[in-house]
């Protein structure tokens, strides 16, 4: 729950506040009162008449109705103090600063558990306990350093780590990234990013609020709200950027599927991610260069055009953004010719622009208003401009200030002399710019923002689907673990999915008829043990009823065999479908070619069920073997439709199937006509 | 040719000297000045008496005899400057600022070309001309700033672009990395950058000299001497890495055989790179973080432990370590046990060990020495160490200055805090310390690093090769272009290549022959055409008489044709060897698994001939579908010495048949036993 005394009190007191600012009661004090705080500040300290020129109380018992209030008291002092305040003070936020609860011990843990109940209780809003703090425009309720310069327009950071928080912010100052708010969520006994991101999703006011969010998380504790806010957040125009740290550990858990080896939890995040829209960040360095992108206009296109003059960093960012998939495309035409003359004898202009290092920023200021107005085919212009030293930067910067100010086309400022030019940087972000001081990273950051999809929204495409039978079937499904072969094929019909035809019997006769009918050649599997090829049980090609008829016998011999299963021999590419459950996120579906191509290459691309039809061809496309799917030297290619409408059924089928928690389809026999499920194994649990 | 005058020259006169030290001519002499060089400094200017306090001469005709002369003059006086100088004035180097030369206009190409001739008469060295000039710790001679903490065992960096030279200093500055010496070569009229490593490997004192190299290149005009020097640099305990930009150009080139097309420009510098044991980079802010590693003890192996006192970094850490194939191993045992005792409660030790936000320089002095002494699978440590601004850093920073002094394992200093502990971070750095102020660039430099091989050598591998006979088959080749199958045949059995048995006749009765002899089933393939397969030429699993007779009457009347090849039929796992000659750098090789692995999803990997053995492993090993080589869920593997020794002769056999400009032998055929080249093209050139 948070309240509008958390975002804007009237007033706020200092529980625990001190006069030594080395100690986080007197530091986010001394931070209020340099925000200048609006509203009444109070102090809590029973030794105090006064801390740092505020009227200090001996008691929360003492002190006036008010709205917010921060602790930084020992822990086991903290659930009283709420207690009285909440009861007798009408207040109705907390930020509890101190740790010592359940991060540490299992009494920390009951102390929480109290406080929660009392802010519960009187619907009061609570940001902690162990953190660092809440700091917007309205009120600096932080007690660390660096402060940044706040900017209604700046960006959103909410973090799971107030250490993290601070390096951020650390990271984004000498970028000149401005900032409207910094959460610290810290245990987040009641108030987690996904509740945070809920908040501004609910309440935004696209007049006011600001539309860059940056993420921190060590874990998603709620997949489903954070995708439900972050996607619509996007769609409302906001941008996301975020971190989940801690994407290397584990792999290691047990699996007993193909697919379940395959989706390491980390495949969770990636698949969430691409489904919100949000763009995955690694490093605080590259949180804060995408934040720094997201403050510019949004890129329309692909086709760069870069002004400088240095050659060197142009060559390097061109490097970069065609690595990223994007383009710096040659300039040409009479318009061109046009550019040359107005440049110095010698300026080079085929993209990179290079004005020379004795440009002047007339020539800046032309080379800009051809690629924003003459160059159909530019959608953004990156300017790098730094300086040997013979001269200073204030009219170079001054004209890049305005032509950012007027361009209408995305314009990047690439200012790498920070040291040298060090206060002409400084003045041109205190005008209210960014500054990314190496080229690369601005283009990585590009290429990441570039590649990000747009949310999918989260509509269940049910066309094709038989719901009820699905649930019909399940429910029938009488033991919990790998389910038998009729039902795997039973599901897979209600689901809309071709299965190639096959017939089960113990029974010869029965068998043969069958393959009579379906004509020559069949495929033979023993049914009854789990790994048939490893003991014989499979065999193809079988084309006639006499071999037919040996492969019975034999298979009906082996340990286990309960009966023998026939299909027709299809021919086709192999691909791969497959998911699996994971705790809280819901299923990760996952495809594919097969074979090799999944076992050796882990050439596999995920997403979240349910899947839309776009995002199913956004996997198939983002598979490093698409173009054997395309067709490729001769070959043909198969079924993309088919194979999507595959994809997007059985991720249907699995937001109605929550029981079943690992499948895989292996293989589908794709051709040009048809993609059909040969093979599948479904484990479910009940 | 760079002469001690150039190096450390005892008189220095700036040609072109000014008062405006907002004028090339100005700032050099600044420099020099500020930068206490011990010798004379002179200066030239027909208008001045004196310059900065520096006595000025009115024409070079005046000055006394001097070692150095730096030029800042326009180009069309610096021949009959640069004259005067050398043979009146003893001037035996020259740094010729000035642009206006070859990379104008072709006037300019010839001054520069009468100024080389007249140094070359002398013995003079010549940097430039178009450059910011030298830099070293004896002489600032560079008209740019920053001006980077000079240290005889700082790096040496050389660069081809002058502003990529200070923007380079600029991004170390922040880092606290210092330097020996940067060269800026400009135009590399006489010197380039091989010339400088050149002189620096010949020179090479390992007492005095640093061992550090840092290189940016546009274009690499030399690559044999660049490796030459490069290896052994490394060899002698040097460590070197590079940017080569422009990576992205070109790939548009005509190419008429299936290497060709692979082999794109890039494939050429990452081979030369990975056989000189240069460490590749693509960024400024890469090249200064590898840099700065570089000043710390060399790595002995892949397991970090990480100390700090906020989770977030370290487990962004830990992800981008794993991610580059280092490990952050977990710590157990009971020293782990003691360790936790001496903590804080609370603090975490699994690895990262956490001692917590309140943890105190004692903690990290414990916690490092643990490490260093205590756990035997930790090769080097990260500190990561910022502050949310209650406490300065001076003693925590003092305690690690202190570690770094003394521990025996490499120690990287994290420090995030650059605003809040701005002052304590450059105390540290003024200690002679870098700081890596994001930790995740780190961990992705440090794979960078821990993944680039050891330098190769160039010893040509010999035994197997029939060298004399590789030569006679070369030089009885007729004509340029693809050569006749039976010169292949012949060039890959010189070679120690196994080739599989084949006959060539367009004589049916031979050809049934042939076929009888070596056993059914064959493949027969027309001779004749150039694309085979698209006109029907080949046809796979003939396993009888009959059906080749037939095949072989309509095979002889295809378009062109003139006979017919006849193999026996193999199976294995279709391999993959190319190569292609680059201008200058020699041939690439490439290698890989054949069909789509090649076609599809380009999974190649390359080398420079010639190549050892090593190198033969590490690029099979370096396959994505390397498994598939090893033998993978129940499928047998290929015989890797047979391939590696194919890999080694191919390019023995290139080495001395450098005619052959593309060459690709596919498919190979692997098992377990054997790999027997089934086809192969090569195209000559005399």
């Amino acid at each position: 729950m948070i309240t509008k005394q958390l975002i804007c009190p009237k007033s706020i007191v200092v529980v625990g506040a001190s006069n030594n600012v080395h100690k986080p009661g007197g530091a986010i004090l001394r931070n209020l009162i340099e925000g200048s705080f609006k509203g009444e500040l109070r102090a809590v300290n029973p030794k105090e008449k006064e801390v740092l020129g505020v009227a200090c109380f001996a008691s929360v018992a003492d002190v006036p109705p008010t709205d917010l209030a921060v602790l930084a008291i020992p822990a086991n002092l903290c659930p009283e103090a709420v207690e009285i305040l909440a009861s007798q003070k009408e207040t109705r936020a907390f930020i509890i600063l101190s740790a010592g609860f359940g991060e540490e011990t299992h009494e920390g843990a009951l102390l929480e558990n109290k406080i929660l109940e009392t802010v519960n209780q009187y619907g009061a809003s609570l940001i902690g306990p162990n953190c660092i703090g809440l700091l917007n425009t309205c009120h600096h309720s932080v007690f660390t350093q660096p402060i940044p310069n706040l900017n209604p327009q700046g960006v959103d950071l909410i973090s799971s780590s107030g250490a993290t928080a601070v390096f951020i912010m650390e990271s984004a100052l000498v970028k000149g990234l401005q900032f409207n708010s910094a959460w610290s969520v810290g245990n987040a006994k009641q108030i987690g990013v996904e509740d945070v991101l809920q908040y501004m999703d609910e309440n935004f006011d696209s007049d006011r609020d600001s539309r860059i969010k940056l993420l921190y998380m060590e874990s998603i504790k709620d997949p489903d709200r954070l995708l439900l806010h972050a996607s619509s957040l996007i769609e409302k125009g906001c941008r996301i950027a975020a971190i989940k740290a801690g994407s290397s550990e584990s792999g290691s858990r047990a699996a007993s599927s193909h697919t379940g080896a395959m989706a390491s939890p980390d495949s969770a995040v990636e698949a969430l991610f691409r489904k919100a829209g949000i763009v995955r960040c690694y490093s605080r360095e590259e949180l804060t260069t995408v934040g720094c992108v997201f403050t510019l206009p949004e890129l329309k296109g692909r086709n760069f055009a870069i002004v400088t003059h240095a050659g060197g960093p142009g060559v390097m960012l061109t490097d970069a953004l065609c690595k990223g998939g994007l383009n710096v495309p040659k300039l040409e035409g009479p318009k061109l010719d046009e550019l040359k003359e107005k440049l110095l004898p010698g300026a080079s202009i085929a993209n990179p622009i290079d004005v020379l290092a004795t440009g002047t920023p007339e020539h800046l200021d032309i080379a800009i208003d051809y690629c924003e107005k003459e160059f159909e085919n530019i959608d953004a212009i990156m300017a790098i401009f730094g300086t040997p030293g013979l001269v200073t930067m204030f009219d170079m910067y001054e004209m890049l200030h305005q032509k950012i100010r007027h361009c209408r086309k995305p314009l990047f400022p690439v200012l790498p002399s920070i040291h040298t030019a060090g206060k002409e940087v400084e003045q041109f972000l205190a005008k209210g710019h960014v500054n990314f001081s190496d080229e690369v990273t601005l283009g990585t950051a590009l290429s990441r923002i570039m590649n990000a999809p747009r949310p999918a929204g989260n509509k269940v495409e049910l066309y094709g689907v038989d719901v009820p039978a699905i649930r019909r079937i399940i429910d029938s499904i009488p033991h919990d673990g790998y389910i038998a072969p009729h039902f795997v094929q039973a599901l897979l019909h209600a689901a809309g999915i071709s299965v190639v035809d096959e017939f089960v019997s113990g029974n010869k006769e029965e068998v043969l008829a069958f393959a009579r009918r379906t004509s020559f050649p069949v495929v033979a599997k023993v049914v009854g043990p789990v790994h048939k090829s490893d003991v014989g049980g499979v065999t193809l090609n079988i084309k006639g009823e006499q071999h037919l008829a040996l492969e019975f016998e034999r298979m009906m011999r082996l340990p286990d065999a309960t009966a023998v299963m026939v299909q027709p021999m299809l021919k086709g590419t192999e691909l791969f479908i497959g998911a699996k459950y994971e705790e809280k996120f819901g299923h990760v579906v996952l495809c594919g070619l097969g074979g090799i191509f999944v076992e050796v290459l882990k050439d596999v691309s995920s997403g979240l069920a349910p899947l839309s039809y776009e995002e199913a061809y956004s996997m198939i496309h983002s598979l490093r073997a698409y173009k054997i799917i395309q067709g490729t030297r001769g070959q043909k290619g198969v079924n993309e439709d088919k194979f999507a409408e595959i994809i997007v059924r059985l991720s249907t089928l699995l937001r109605f199937a929550t029981e079943i928690k690992e499948m895989d389809i292996n293989p589908l026999l794709a051709t040009e006509k048809s993609v059909i499920a040969v093979d599948a194994r479904i484990r479910i649990k009940k």
